[in-house]
């Protein structure tokens, strides 16, 4: 039988990457690319970066509205950052040459078997867990980030906020009030996308009725592919790499648009015009490099590319081209920028799951088989 | 903006759950649910089964053709088998009490550190790992299933077929030549069934370039729910419960039937007439029967479930159905089922892996927004 002979049900439509096909529906998350519109539950992310903070986005992508002063999770998040000695133990016995995000699902992995209600299933016992983990990745990620450089990890304070905390374990140090809003903002536009490959991937997964570490495990697998996450470190890499150079921006824009190499941190799959996450971070750069006398550099270095690219392509700097100087600023290795994408995009990831669970059904699509029918064993042997 | 307001594009088509909708090519497995037909790469379930092995019938899923004599991968696949001393001090240091899924999943994420290549994304290195997990896996889930009892991990041999391997690490004693067939005809069966929700979350995983470990865990993790693994074990713990009270399978069908309860291990969403895979394996029950005398007991159970089922209702029962005495008999633990199950599908979501690499694109469908519009901060506060 050829593939086209064989039987297929009428109402089959074949779309490659399921691109455009609407496979649920969600409250959480509206996007517009033609218009550069980003709203999470009704909120434009301009005015969620800039007036509100990451814990009560959380709030606002777990329970569809933002929280009143008396239902505020900033200590409730902060009373669970604790990870369980075993999984810090196993975590020192890893060689130093590890891969963060490889490392980041293990450890999500490891903490799952400490904790009584991984598989419990009730909306509450998962609503617990989606703040453990929001709680517990920073405290995972900033041991691997110490681990890397011969570094015990410090334990978490019960008191500050996730990125206050955060930058605290990182150092051991009190940050500056403009590093812990320059983080706290970038947890912010971080928190949530749509139905994103990495989200999909936690909502196919949770939708078997598997439990909600399965299913967050397999989001930070698929965030970790080049195609996903992981283009601010080659922004900053770039970066790097220009500054070592001292060529100018200007030169090296034409020179890699001459021999027609990509130049990392511009346009956007979705976001044709303009990335509106991209702006609030440009405008935190500029803040934080007010403050920081080698921060002017990265500021200049990024101005001259954005120009370029716009005066040569009309191509706008993204998200990842102004959060890259901003956490390498704060004093985070370049390859484990996507565990801190991690621990923004929990909150968006485990919205989606609560959502999922609320009305379930399997997600699962066909494929259309093209290979060979009709062969037997007798004429092979 | 009401949610009927918000512009959605116009080639845009709801399915919920993607049910019918064909994301991708595939020339792998071919599934006729009305027939009851499974294929894979052209040959027919029953012939495979029955004719051929575990290890020739990955290489038919990994290449698309069974092996001449000297391409045979049995050697190869026997010499991968070990799993590094850090791996299994880490699973000996675990609570017996664990969930041998999730264990599973840790494990497979804990191999990645001590591959050099897991992130290599060459054709042949990832055939090679798809090469070692089909070999790895087996070795964990006997250390795991081997440390829930008190007892230390047996060494696999460099020798032997998976199957026999596997019951020679599980036991430390020669498994008969019966039990190694019965449970070689398992992961035949179960080495591959099309685009289900396990091998589809493996897919959008690799789609964004991710690797292997990530992609296999994350279908690991997607086996793991109630809706897609573990329908065997329930079928064993009804057949434990049955054997227990002394029912006769014919009043407790028709005492199920008559309180609107569901009976473990009967039809199929897919195979709406028969599962081509449950007559091998009842076949095989019979033949495993004869040759242990408290095997007669399962049978008689099963024969009497499935006659009452049939007479009652007209519906048959499935692979789980049989494939549950089978395990017990071979000495798995009833909650290890679903790992025996991830042992032989390990080919076909890696056979999956090779495929989308091959001409790769991201997967990607959109949700509808049914949220609120509009919403901004200074309303709130």
């Amino acid at each position: 039988m050829n593939p086209s002979e064989i039987p297929q049900t009428n109402q089959e439509r074949h779309v490659k990457g399921l691109e455009g096909v609407i496979a649920l529906n969600s409250s959480i998350c509206y996007i517009d690319g033609g218009k550069g519109t980003l709203v999470y539950r009704g909120y434009a992310i301009e005015d969620l970066a800039t007036h509100s903070n990451f814990e009560d986005v959380a709030y606002l992508l777990w329970h569809g509205q933002l929280p009143n002063p008396d239902q505020q999770i900033h200590g409730q998040l902060a009373s669970l950052r604790s990870i369980p000695e075993e999984v810090l133990n196993f975590l020192s016995q890893l060689p130093r040459h590890f891969d963060p995000m490889a490392t980041l699902r293990t450890g999500i992995s490891l903490l799952s078997h400490y904790d009584p209600e991984s598989n419990t299933s009730t909306p509450e016992s998962n609503y617990q867990k989606a703040l453990r983990l929001t709680a517990q990745i920073p405290t995972l990620i900033t041991a691997l980030a110490r681990h890397r450089h011969g570094k015990s990890p410090i334990a978490p304070r019960t008191t500050g906020s996730t990125a206050e905390n955060f930058l605290y374990m990182l150092t051991g140090e009190e940050p500056n009030p403009t590093a812990i809003k320059s983080l706290d903002a970038f947890l912010v536009l971080h928190a949530e996308h749509g139905l994103n490959a990495s989200t999909f991937a936690a909502r196919v997964i949770g939708a078997t009725l598997s439990d909600m570490y399965s299913a967050i495990i397999g989001a930070v697998g698929a965030l970790k592919g080049a195609l996903h996450g992981g283009a601010n470190t080659r922004v900053m890499l770039m970066l790097l790499e220009l500054q070592k150079s001292g060529e100018a921006p200007e030169e090296f824009v034409m020179r890699k648009l001459a021999s027609k190499e990509r130049i990392m941190g511009f346009g956007h799959r979705v976001y044709k015009t303009l990335d509106p996450r991209a702006d609030v971070l440009r405008k935190m750069l500029i803040e934080l490099g007010d403050q920081t006398p080698d921060m002017k550099l990265w500021i200049d270095l990024c101005s001259g590319l954005s120009r370029t690219m716009d005066e040569q392509k009309g191509i706008r700097a993204n998200v990842d081209f102004y959060s890259a100087p901003i956490l390498h600023l704060l004093g985070i290795d370049p390859d484990f920028y996507t565990t801190i994408f991690v621990m923004g995009r929990i909150t968006g990831w485990t919205a989606h799951l609560l959502e999922q669970w609320e009305d379930n059904r399997l997600i699962r699509p066909r494929a259309a088989y093209t290979g060979p029918m009709g062969l037997n064993l007798s004429d092979h042997q």
